[in-house]
Formats: C-alpha cells, structure tokens, sequence
C-alpha cells in the first residue's frame, strides 16, 4: 500500500473508522443474539466482503443485498444464504438460476401475483427458487400492504404449490422507522412491524401453508424494537456506519459514525464566510435525510471542526461549499488543509467510492491507513 | 455484445441516443464556430473519451475536467489541452507534474495567493505549469468576487514572475445561469459572466501581465449569450446530454435530451396510485434541481409515458417511486414491463454508472444497442 496516513490519500476519499465499525456490529450482534433472533445484514451499505464477514461473525452466515452485483460478489466471496430484497422481474430469473446452481441459496421477493406465476412457471424445468412474499407494515414502499394483505393467500398458494419452489418467509422494511426520533416513536414502529409480518406468517399457517422466516428489520427498529416475538429475522444495514440522520433520530450516538469523506478546503470566500472542499455532489451525495430533523447538517458536517456548526451547506458537482455558524477561522485551515466530512446518510454516500481507506482509531488516533475494503458498486 | 436491444439488457441501465447527441454537439460547435470562439467542452458531464472526441470535432481539442482521474483518463485518451477546472490544491500538484510529463498541457485553477506562491515554489525544479486565476462572475461558487477582484494582481505577479510558470489567462463559471428561465435572463446572466472575465484580463494587461485565454462557459450562457466580445473559449458541459433542467430553463428543447435509464417496474400500488421500478436513488441520484420550475419532475419523468406527468416522485436507495397525475395503467404496465426515466440532472444521474449503452434513434427508432461507451468515474 503506497498510502500510509490520511495526509498521503488523494481527496476526495472515503474514510472508514474501523474501531468505531467493531463496534457498531458487535452492539446489533449482541442485540439480536440476546433476543433469539437471526441477523440477516442489509449489505447494501457495506457492499463489502470484508465488512460482510465481520458483520455476520458469530451468525450463521445470512445475509441481504440490493443488486444482483451485489449477490454475484459475495456469492463470491464465499457467501450461501443471500435475500435480494429488491422485488425481483421475470427477466432476472435467468441471473437467480445461474448463481443458485454455484450452490448459494439467493432469494428472491415479491408482492406480486402475475410474478409468483413467473417463478413457478420458470421452475418447471427444474431450477428451484426461494421466495418471500413482501409486506408493507406501513412504510408506503413494497409490499402488500397490512392490515389488509391484499392477495396474500393467491401469492403463497401459487408458490407454495409450485414444484421446486419454496415459499421461505415473509418480509419487511419499516422504511418509516426513519421518520421517527425517539425510542419511544420508534418501538411504535417497530411493533407495527411485527404485528404486519407475524399476522402475515399466521394467516398463511392458518391456511396450512409453511411460513419458516418472518423476516424484518430496519437499523432504528432492530435498536429500538421491546419485542421480537414471532420474528425469526432482522435486516439492518445502515447500523455498520451509522451516519448524520441515525444519530439524529436516535439509532446511534455521535460517537458511532463510523464513516467519513477526507477532502481538501481548495478556496476561502471571507466576504461570504465560506470556504470551497473538493467533495461536492458526487463525492457526498445529494442526499439530504438528515436535514428532516437538523437542517443545518446540510451535506453533512465538518469532524472535530474548529468552529461551531460548520457543515457542508450546498454541493455542486465537485465543489462543497463549507461554512459554520461562526467566523470561518481561515488562518487555521490554510488552502490544502484537510477536513473530514460525517455523510448526511451513508448508504448514498459510500456509492460513489470504489474502496475504503480504514483506519483504527483505538490503534493510533486514526492516522494510519490500516487496511484497504473494496466495496461493489452498480448493477 | 451479448445485449443486442433494449430489452436484453439488465436494468437498471444508463442509455444514451447517439442521434440526440451529436445534434446536441453539432448544435453547440457550429454556433461557438460562427461567433469565433474556442470550444473548450467540460466533460465532467460525458466522462467518455469517445463523446470527447465527438465533441472537440472541428475544434482543437481543448477540453476541461473535473476530476484527476479524468485528467489522467483523456491524457491517456490523447487529448493534449487539458483544464482542470477545479481550485488545485498543492498536494495535487505532483500528479499534474506526472501527467504534464507525458507531454499532455494539464492547466490548474486557483484564486488564492498561497497556492498560486506553492505553484511558483513547485516550478523551481524544472517543473512546468500552466496556471488559469478563477473569477467569481456572480455565481457565487470558487473564484475572487467580480468587480472588486481581490487580489488579482498579486497572484497574477507571482505566477507571471515565476520561472515555468505560464499564467494561461482567467476563467469564470457562471452558475447562477442555472437559476433563470428565459433566454432574457440567461443573457443578463451571459453578459455578467462576460463583463467580470473581460475586465479582469484588461486589468492585467493595464498591468503588463498577459492574458492569452479568457475562458467562460455554462450551457445555458453559451447557448443564449448575445456577445462574446473579449472572450477567447467557452467550456460548457451538460448540453452534450441535456436533461430537465436544462429543458425547463429554455437551454434545449425537450426532444434534445440524449440521456436515461432504462429501469423495470418491479410493483404495482393502486391504493395509492403508484409503482415501483428497480431505480432508486443509485440509480437516478438525488439531484432534484429541475424541481425549482417543475416540482412535478419529481427524480425524472417517464418517457414516452402513457399518463400524464408521469415521474418518479420519492427515491430509496434501489427502489423508485412512481406516480401520475391520471390513474396509473396498471394493465398496460404489468411487472417487469421497462420504461426510461428522463434524468433530472444529467452530469449527477450518469456518476453512478460506468458504461453507457448506446441506441441510435435515427436508425430504428433506438431499438437497438449499436455501441458501448466507457466511462471514467471517481477521483
């Protein structure tokens, strides 16, 4: 590795602590250890193989993806039991089969009749599929939506009675846990949760139908959640970093980013009080999460930063426009000087990076560049 | 190529139209030809060498650049006139040593005395450079404020003064042409950007100090402005695809928009009136700046939609949210059905893709796949 300390790395890049890392997975390992529950990490944070393997230390080994990149990498690396948890089409069956006959249990999901009717037909010839019937407990995304269930007994009738197809489970993602910033807002949640996917699961047994995985999670209800009875599974992903938007609603504390972008000031602008950095809308993102509940997080906030509430206010392309709440101290922060930015919201963050720098902040500070994580981007 | 149409390829997928594309690009060289005035494309938004070519058609060849792994990209590509238009930084100024070696004129931007005092003390040791001092004309981005250009002078001293060191001229970028909507208020803006870069290199000269480049340029300025006197190039970049931004401020007609993604719909919603397709955030960004005249652009409208205003109206991260004003038609859309998704921000949508795949609707109305172009992401 040419690279040694955070002063040696081109900017922008993407930092990642990881002693605060550590950490962030052993407190959700513990968590759902303690409770009874399987850990099913949403990778589509991490999308790393390194990250992955920490992440399930301890677990049996399940996992969650977003994209079929994401499935053929760490089917790759070595990985047997993956959900694909965007709601699969008929015209990517053919990417299922070719890595399901590698040996790997990759799973699909739908909310959708005419799609059950596509995987029974598509395993007619003899290649098999797992699938899980998605519901909607609430958040407005996928899903058939609880209390009512629509078609929920013709989806699973279908799968259930096709040869070589397995009805595994149900699942959801309380994607509105995030709207929430308190525990108490978010067990709320989280008990939405439960019920929408246990009720599910009852109502496909009552009708003599297996439903082995009741699968949920999202990171504030995984962390918030009281009770977990009738769930087998949860799926938090952005927990491993946490970022801006998970402190401020709750899931984390401050000190549990595990996350930054290293970038240079490249002006200083007095007349406005601002300053320019070489991380803008590519290198932070346009994801705005956080600003629900902080506005003045803008693109995300400048670490350990001299003067108070400073944060990247607006982007362009490849300009972030700095400022704080007080005077710019541009005698400390000369041009060349580098600052590290915490992601507004992670997840959309990391995307823009092909690998992490890790450092270790329990090792040295963090001054050393310790190790190098790829990471799989695209489709 | 495996993919040979639209509908073998995986979704979701970036497309570009050969046929709008080189009239965008035909459109923009003939009217800078006619009013004498170099091209100098800012390719942050292709990020292709192949486009580049197709754009400096004609022309000599300059091109501008956001990033060092574009620089050293078209370096590689043969292109031999390079602005990197985003403020240096002295830790950079190795890499641009590197590539100037390789007999490629990379150009750096400042508008701070320490930098410009770094460049001349890098230059002692043989090394060459060729240095651009940034104008602020207005946009309120990098460059020293116009009219009261702060210190102009000294850094043009030092950088003049210095052994190898080539003060290339001054260069503006007006931003804020993108906040006007009519070819009115564009031009004001046009004739802002002219007047601040033309009165800094006259300032100069008064000085002694050459001027050779006086380089401005935005889309919607190069495609509106009434006079260019004074100036010698302009470096717009988004009118190579266009997008909706671009089509709501009046600087492409919406039938000039070359660029967008193919995604599938992966949900039907009706108890709220929506779908879901398999691009999200990832794949479209979360640039929304075309909703500042059209809130209803959402993250991008479907092309060629069978409903009105028909947008994808909330993103997570692989799952975008589709709606209409009408009734959506579900039975004319069934899972799996694909649709294009017209970006909302051209330069930021494509960032999160590494190829195009090229249709030509010329040809066979863009059935086809007829090429693929690569892309150069990152830093």
């Amino acid at each position: 590795m040419a690279a040694h300390t955070l002063d040696d790395l081109p900017t922008p890049a993407l930092i990642l602590d990881r002693a605060v890392l550590r950490r962030n997975l052993k407190r959700m390992s513990e968590r759902l250890r303690a409770a009874g529950i399987a850990l099913r990490p949403h990778l589509k944070t991490a999308k790393s193989v390194q990250i992955g393997r920490m992440a399930v230390e301890g677990h049996d080994g399940r996992i969650t993806v977003s994209t079929l990149a994401e499935a053929r990498y760490f089917a790759a690396g070595g990985f047997k039991d993956i959900l694909y948890g965007v709601g699969i089409v008929p015209a990517k069956l053919p990417a299922i089969t070719e890595i399901r006959r590698q040996g790997v249990n990759l799973r699909v999901v739908t909310d959708n009749l005419a799609v059950a009717r596509a995987i029974a037909e598509a395993a007619r010839d003899g290649d098999t599929f797992s699938v899980f019937i998605e519901i909607d407990s609430g958040g407005g995304r996928a899903g058939l939506p609880f209390p009512e269930l629509p078609g929920l007994l013709d989806i699973a009738r279908v799968l259930h009675s096709a040869p070589n197809v397995e009805l595994a489970g149900v699942m959801t993602h309380a994607g509105h846990s995030y709207h929430q910033n308190t525990p108490e807002g978010i067990a709320a949640v989280a008990e939405q949760e439960r019920k929408a996917i246990v009720t599910a699961a009852e109502t496909l047994r009552a009708a003599g139908i297996p439903c082995p995985i009741v699968s949920g999670g999202s990171t504030p209800t995984a962390t918030w959640s009281k009770d977990f009875s009738g769930i087998t599974e949860m799926r938090p992903g952005v927990y491993v970093f946490n970022d801006l938007d998970q402190a401020l609603i709750g899931s984390c504390k401050p000190e549990d980013l595990a996350l930054s972008v290293l970038a240079s000031v490249i002006g200083h602008y007095p007349h406005r009080n601002q300053m320019l950095v070489d991380a803008g809308a590519l290198a932070l993102s346009k994801d705005v999460s956080a600003q629900e509940f902080q506005p003045n997080v803008g693109y995300g906030t400048i670490a350990d930063a001299p003067s108070k509430d400073m944060a990247v206010i607006e982007c362009s392309q490849e300009h972030g426009f700095v400022s704080s709440a007080d005077p710019m101290p541009y005698g400390n922060m000369p041009v060349g000087t580098r600052v590290r930015i915490l992601p507004n919201h992670a997840c959309i963050t990391a995307a823009a990076y092909d690998k992490y720098y890790v450092i270790d902040s329990d090792l040295d500070g963090g001054k050393s560049v310790v190790d190098v994580y790829d990471r799989i981007n695209g489709w």
